[in-house]
Formats: structure tokens, C-alpha cells, sequence
């Protein structure tokens, strides 16, 4: 097969979401004669353990040959005690880096069948489907210098830097407005220009990228503060929300959480496209952790991976329909009133992962 | 009078939301012969207009002067293309600055009448009481270097400095813990050490200071990107949450908008206490904004600035006492069904800000 993807299952319910959804690659296989060239390597605290390193520079290697890479979750409270560089999330965060995988698209969709699961009201959550698009290459997480000093008198200072470049922030907005133009039109930046200088930098270069490339598009700027707010009293109010890479974690997982799907919520984080050849660096993952309390007692929400899974097939490969039928199949399996723990709700069928898969599989025969 | 306050009420509905709290202050000397010694000042876009500057000088040390400051809000669209030194917000950082107000108080809780007003269910939030105790005169909004510079290339980099020093995560954890002390005993203590070396040391400092001075304490550490998710989802897990400045303003603003009651909620900003005359520097503020687009139509919510007013008499005079015929003078208006229109609901009555006040100044009498 010229479809070459690289399965990094990391920690935690990783191994087992990843387990799943490589069913319904098989399936895929078998069904729909979609083959796929499959690697897979350690990542995170599977890979320290074997390698001392949360990401091996082979493994890093892969990636970069690889067309698309499905990644589980990292991470543990087995390493909590590492020092900083030896992290499990280091390994991600290489992978972000050396990819140079600068946008994060991270939908926070709330399913029919799921209204109830929000802590929302329903009326404030039915329908709602909002994409946040995540600087991922740079800002805080990446910024030099960095450091914890000693300082003369004895105590320490601990200093990060948060910058960001006119080609950084005109390319993940030229990647906003895209996504916009897809959906429903309206395009929200958000930083904090009142109060930092790489915001009032974003702020300017958004802005003058909307009025020279974003006709037909609305357009807004909005305070951090203010959308997390924002995001609580009315999210339907959003299509697209652009931002930096802080930001972005935080508003990403508040959006996540309002739609009380968070085990079925995926995402996406892709390169730039190579001008002569059309592909670009790609890593899928779930929205959600690792979640050591739950691993390994075949409970965890396979959905979140699997998902991932479709953005793959339709952001990678372009094989929307694959990714339809997919996603058709997990909708009707939850329309059916399947639930795992961490989606619950009373009257619905608790189901293990295993079975949650079956029943997919099950689904997909039929569609 | 020994009580030196000075009012600043700012822009937008803040001269209103003041002026009806300076009602409540007169009442209190009336009636309870509680006398303040009041100056006024400009601030924001209101001393920009007169002065060219968001703060003089003069009012700066008038600040520094007296026993308490109480704030209305700053800001407005007229502003919006001033440069970054001008903009109105600058002179409220340049107060919390120069006054070393390191330690904001945002109480973020649901009023029993007003658990229907919360975009959450109602019984995720009913009785819901935390405390986030921001940390404000450090971090990202004031670390040098910060600046936009020319690039050899000729486009521009944007770039602020975020740090922390042990002295000062220990002043803000001393807080948290005293704060946890007076409530139900439990501190989360909020960063991304997983990223930023800032909030390494930060879990560093305050793990440490929670072994050695947070005996009888419930203490945690968690990343920032989970806080926001866990408020949406189980708010009531919170006692007292400790986050550095820019965390805490997107959290705090998250957390009072789970609420419901946002034109409710007050703040303090808090300086250290002098270990000579016991005094601290204090500026008393609404957690609501400047609102321009109800700005001059009666419409605004004046209890978040009585409510600020109220914490004033406790932090700054000890008056707990006059606070809580305050706070339970509000609390019987509420329930009685007087709305804003901020937080007008079906059943209710709606009433202008005067009105309000009104029916508050009738209640004090009553009590
Ligand atoms: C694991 C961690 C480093 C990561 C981040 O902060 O980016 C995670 O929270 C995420 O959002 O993907
Ligand atoms: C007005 C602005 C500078 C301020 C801040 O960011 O601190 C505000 O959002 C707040 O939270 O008090």
C-alpha cells in the first residue's frame, strides 16, 4: 500500500482505544479494500520505559516518513516524578515541533444522542458545533529562552517566553479562514492585545489578514477571558476560534467539556502542505488523556480514537466517504442507546470497549 | 474621619454602578455613623479623555494614600485604536502594580434566588462557593523583556516574558492556605509544569509550602487545561483554586460565569500587610466589565460594586459586621424577585439600576 501511517498508542487506555479503532482498520481492509502500510512505535511513558527517552529519535524518524500518524494518549502518574526533559509529554510535543504540525483542529460537537450529557442546559448545547483551530508550533510551549535560574539571594525564578512571528500567525489564520469558508463563515481570534505584546502583534496580523484574504467571512477579536466566558453563557455563537497554543489548550478542553462527550471528541494537527508533492505531516488524537485510573479494565470510550481515526481517512487520505460510513456507524450505534462508563446516562446500555467496538463493526456490516 | 477611600469609577456603567454604591455609602454614615473621608479620581479612558494618560501621577499616589480603593470598570470601543500605553486598562495594571496588589480575591458563588440563571444545571451549581485567588502583580502581564521588533526578514515578532520567583508563589500560597483555613480547608494550585518552566518551580514552591505550613490542609496540583474542564464539570470539587495572573484571569472569568451571576460577583486586590501599622494597600472592584453598550441607560447591575463595597468594610476596616447587613440586605431584594435586566428571568421583576438600589436602601432600613 502507498498509505503509510505510524500507530504510537502511548499510555494508559491508549494501547486499548488504539487496539479498537485498528479493528476498524482491519474491517476497512477487508470490506472496503482501504489498505494500509502499518507501523507502530512507543511513545510517551511506554517509551521511557524501554528507551529512557519519551520519544526515540528512530520513532521521531517514522513519523516524519510516515503519511499520517494515529496517536493514543501519554502520560501517568508512574512518572510524575521525572525530571521536566524525560516527561512522557515531552514525546508529543516533539512530534508537534519536528513535524512542524502548526494547526490543531479540535471540533467540539455535541452528538444528537448526547444532549443530556452536558453539564449544559440542553436548549444551550443541542446542534452546537464549534471548531477551535490551535497554534501548535510555537508560543509558550516552544519559546526560548526558558529556564529556572538561581537568583543571588538565594531563591529561584522560573521564566518562559511567549512569541509569536507575522509568517506564524498569517499562516494558521489563512488555515481559520479555510475552515470557515467550509462552514458557517465567521471566524473568532482571540488573545489578550490588552495585556501582552505577541497579542497585539496576533491581533494586527489577524486583522489585516481578514480584510485582505477574508472576504465574504465575518470576523471578530475577542479577549481570552472573554471567550472562556463566552464559551459558558452562549458557545453557539462560535464557528471557528483561532488562537495561540496556550490559549488553545485551555479553551480547547473548556469547549471539550461543555459538550459532555469528552471520550468521543477527536482532533487533528497537520503541516503545511508540500507544494510539489501535496502531502503534509499529519498526528490524529482524541481530545482526552490518558487516563491511568480507567486503564486496563477494558472501560475506557473508544469513540475519541476512532474519530481521529475518520479525520485521518479525510484530512489525510481524502476518503470522505470511508470517513462518513465510519461515522455513520458510530452515530447509529449511540442513536441505539450504547453507552461506556464515562457516557452513562440513565436508560442506556453500559457496554465495555470491546463490545462498544463489536457493535461498531456490527454497525458497519450493515451500513 | 480616620477612613480614607478613594473612588475611581472609570467608563461605561462604572460611574453608575459607583454612584448607586455611593448611595449605600452615605446610608452607612447616616444610619450606622460609618463615615468615609472620599476623594474621586479619573481612570481609564475617562483620565485618558481629560489628562491624555489612563492614570496621572496624582491620582496614582491619591491610591497609594488612602485606605481602600473602590473601582468601577474601565474601557470602551472609543478607545480601541489607542496605542497599547495609552489604552484605558493600563492604568488599573498600573494601580496593581504600584500598590503591590500580588493577591486578588474573585469569590465565585451562586445566589440561591439566582441557581436558575446559571447556564449549567441547577443542581451542578446550587450552593456552589470557590474562591479563585489570583496572583496580580506578576507573570506575563509585567515581565520584561516584552516588546514587537523588526525582523532581518522585515516582518515582526511579538514577544512578553512570563516568570515567577519562590518569593513571590510563596506570598500568593501563604494566602491560599489562610484563605482555606477560614472555608472548607482545601487548596488547588493551578499550572502547566508539564509545559512552561514557570509553572515548574510554581508546583515546586507551593508542594513545599503546602509540607511545611499547610498542616490540616487538603491540597492538590493541577494543570490549567484540566481546571477549565473540571469547573465545567463538577465546579463543587473547588474549595480555594491558587493560579498565577493569566491563568486566573481566563479561569476566574470562566468560573463567575458558571454562575450565572456575573453583574454579581465582586473582587479585592489585596497588597501585603505592613508589620508595623497592620495596614495593606486595597482596591475593591466588580468582576464585570465596563458594559459600554448599556452604559448610560439605567440598565446596569449596581450589587457586584456594592457587593466589592462589602468586602471592602471586611478586609480593609474590619467591619464584618456593616458587611453583612449589606450582603443580607441584597440577598432579601433578590429573593423578593427584583431583577436587572442582566439577570431577568421568567416570574421575576425587572427594575432599572436605580430601582434597585432603591429597594436595597429600603431594605437596610428594615433590617
Ligand atoms: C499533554 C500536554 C502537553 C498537552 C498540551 O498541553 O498541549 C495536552 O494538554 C493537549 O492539549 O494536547
Ligand atoms: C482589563 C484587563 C486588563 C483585566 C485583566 O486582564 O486582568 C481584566 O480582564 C480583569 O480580569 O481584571
Amino acid at each position: 500500500s502507498n498509505k503509510k501511517l505510524l500507530v504510537l498508542p502511548g499510555d494508559g487506555i491508549g494501547p486499548e482505544v488504539v487496539g479498537e479503532t485498528l479493528r476498524i482498520v482491519d474491517w476497512m481492509a477487508k470490506k472496503r479494500s482501504v489498505s494500509f502500510d502499518i507501523e507502530e512505535g512507543l511513545v510517551g511513558g511506554a517509551a521511557y520505559d524501554a528507551h529512557g527517552t519519551a520519544l526515540t529519535d528512530e520513532t521521531m524518524t517514522d513519523a516524519t516518513h510516515a503519511d499520517a500518524v494515529l496517536f493514543g494518549a501519554v502520560g501517568g502518574p508512574k512518572y510524575d516524578d521525572l525530571p521536566f526533559e524525560l516527561k512522557p509529554e515531552r514525546g508529543l510535543l516533539r512530534l508537534r515541533k519536528e513535524m512542524d504540525l502548526f494547526a490543531n483542529l479540535r471540533p467540539a460537537m455535541v452528538f444528537p444522542s448526547m444532549v443530556e450529557n452536558s453539564s449544559l442546559k440542553p436548549e444551550l448545547v443541542s446542534g452546537l458545533d464549534i471548531m477551535i483551530l490551535r497554534e501548535l508550533t510555537g508560543g509558550v510551549y516552544f519559546c526560548e529562552p526558558r529556564g529556572i535560574e538561581d537568583l543571588p539571594d538565594g531563591s529561584k525564578r522560573g521564566f518562559d517566553t511567549q512569541a509569536y512571528t507575522t509568517p506564524e500567525i498569517e499562516r494558521i489564520g489563512r488555515v481559520a479562514f479555510d475552515l470557515a469558508r467550509k462552514r458557517r463563515g465567521k471566524v473568532t481570534s482571540v488573545e489578550k492585545a490588552n495585556v501582552m505584546m505577541s497579542g497585539v502583534l496576533w491581533r494586527q496580523v489577524m486583522t489585516a489578514l481578514h480584510a485582505s484574504e477574508g472576504e465574504g467571512l465575518e470576523y471578530e477579536n475577542m479577549f481570552a477571558d472573554n471567550c472562556a466566558m463566552q464559551l459558558v453563557r452562549t458557545p453557539k455563537q462560535f464557528d471557528v476560534i483561532v488562537t495561540d497554543n496556550l490559549f488553545g489548550d485551555i479553551l480547547s478542553d473548556c469547549a471539550a467539556m461543555l459538550t459532555g462527550s469528552l471520550g468521543m471528541l477527536p482532533s487533528a494537527s497537520l503541516g503545511a502542505e508540500d507544494p510539489t508533492t501535496g502531502k503534509r505531516h499529519a498526528l490524529y488524537e482524541p481530545v482526552h488523556g490518558s487516563a491511568p485510573d480507567i486503564a486496563g479494565k477494558g472501560m475506557a470510550n473508544p469513540i475519541a480514537e476512532m474519530l481521529s481515526f475518520a479525520m485521518l481517512l479525510r484530512y489525510s487520505f481524502d476518503m470522505g466517504e470511508d470517513a462518513d460510513l465510519l461515522e455513520k456507524a458510530i452515530d447509529n450505534v449511540l442513536a441505539g442507546g450504547m453507552r461506556t462508563a464515562d457516557i452513562m446516562a440513565t436508560g442506556k446500555a453500559k457496554v465495555s470497549t470491546a463490545t462498544m467496538t463489536d457493535s461498531i463493526l456490527k454497525e458497519l456490516d450493515k451500513l
